[in-house]
């Protein structure tokens, strides 16, 4: 299984608001959105084996987590506003007393923190500029894959990160959006 | 200069879309909109050396043809409203009898066809599954790209790139969307 992580630093915790605000209104759940969509889509076709999580961090009650399974996921289409539609109606499910409930097929929501999600993971991989390029590393399909929104991961999400011995990895010498950067590892995943 | 060309054989040609319903009412142009910003966008910056085109072949006046210049956009945000709403305002300055009009910074509209947009062109490579594998091929910066949207291109459109020497490249085994092939093309330049 391969799994994303991004954190929305802004990305709101309630239902209240508007698809046609993303950017603004919703704490750039756009830039989530997009990322739902680079992690599970192929052309006509999911990727069965990929699990996304967004970690959102914006008001008024952080932290939610809302994961996507590319294997159970329905009514998600290739735009902007129909990932964001399903965060949407899980918040509007609203977070089980504990663990995780299913709010549409395949859309999970939960209260977990960044640092609940990444404890139950290994292989982890820190999408970071000073890595080591990604072309150079051995990469079996089981990785975890983290990545921050518009903002840098705070000094705090990255200790948790350091504390489970997480390997940089980097895309090259540019800096890419977060949804660019997930094509480009499932592009280099698929070609291994 | 790069270039792409992206084809979007339902995108509509009049400005009458809602900017809430891009994948129905306005004919796919949520693929036209996130090919743009594939194109265009680096993290908290634009690509300067890059031109899209779009070319739209949806009712009720096709053809029309929509360029991004990554030099000189403005007004352009990272979401998918955002370069479909500068192509409405486009198709709202109207086809200029002649030539290309700047209808925004840096978006420009003509009546140009398929064929006319390619004819000024050189060194095009046709994303297609059974070209040769792009990181086996020669890549200078001065490549156009052209790709296709939910559709493959006619039989008439690939006519016009095999007149033209198009030399197929391809990205892999799997087929991706076209925005997806977009960051992947763009990738594979930066490194070399």
């Amino acid at each position: 299984m391969r799994r994303f992580v991004v954190v929305g630093h802004k990305a709101v915790t309630n239902p209240k608001f508007s698809l046609n605000d993303l950017p603004g209104g919703a704490g750039r759940m756009d830039i989530i959105a997009r990322c739902v969509n680079a992690s599970l889509f192929l052309s006509h076709d999911l990727r069965r084996d990929v699990e996304f999580f967004a970690v959102l961090l914006g008001e008024p009650a952080p932290p939610v987590t809302i994961k996507f399974s590319g294997e159970h996921v329905r009514y998600l289409s290739p735009d902007e506003r129909s990932p964001a539609a399903l965060i949407k109606k899980a918040l509007e499910r609203g977070i089980p007393p504990e663990g995780e409930a299913e709010a549409t097929p395949g859309v999970y929501i939960s209260k977990r923190s960044f640092a609940d999600v990444i404890s139950g993971m290994d292989n982890l991989v820190y999408l970071h500029e000073d890595g080591e390029d990604i072309r150079s590393v051995e990469l079996t399909g089981n990785e975890t894959f983290v990545l921050s929104d518009h903002q840098n991961l705070t000094p705090e999400e990255e200790a948790v990160l350091d504390a489970k011995g997480a390997k940089k990895v980097s895309l090259g010498k540019k800096l890419y959006h977060a949804d660019h950067c997930i094509v480009m590892v499932n592009w280099e995943t698929d070609r291994r």
